[in-house]
């Protein structure tokens, strides 16, 4: 099923953490401008808006989507006009698919 | 006049910004959870909520004053349930009177 139609599921604490091949599939499945930090354990994005306003709202509606999916990132509004999202699954200190599956639906609030 | 009744004014690009004595009296003017950090050029506070839709509440309360006060901080809600507000006036690259009297107005947001 392509990441399109999924959704976050309740992940348990032994999953493993994406590695490898893996990991790189699942990254070219969302905008190229999310990039792995923190030794490959998260991904993050920053999203640029017109004002401080703009960039509000974008947080607004990634807390909708995140409070549906119940996986939840940090937003980081800064510097005026700016998002930043961090994703990573807590309970497996590092990526699983729900934060892909999380970043492609935020992707697809952007115009 | 006390900080409770300030309001933010248009800060020019060459005032000084805040350091030593009166640096101190500012801080003191705000609840002490605000720190000093990056030598002393901004201040921050964390706020920990139930949850994270209190979480983003919080952002979005933070947000209005910030328009109103025509000052944006940087917000960063993470961990699910705690947001980190970081203040400092971007046009003199430290601290201005102005983050003082935003940050005052913050703390009155919490119960």
């Amino acid at each position: 099923m392509h990441i399109n139609q999924q959704h976050c599921t309740p992940c348990q604490a032994g999953a493993p953490k994406l590695t490898g091949q893996e990991l790189q599939n699942y990254l070219h499945s969302v905008n190229p401008q999310w990039q792995l930090f923190d030794r490959q354990t998260k991904i993050k994005r920053t999203f640029k808006f017109k004002d401080f306003t703009q960039a509000l709202k974008f947080v607004n509606r990634v807390g909708e989507i995140a409070e549906q999916q119940q996986h939840h990132p940090n937003l980081n509004l800064h510097d005026y006009n700016q998002v930043t999202v961090e994703l990573y699954t807590h309970k497996i200190q590092g990526l699983h698919a729900n934060d892909f599956i999380l970043a492609y639906k935020i992707d697809q609030l952007q115009p």
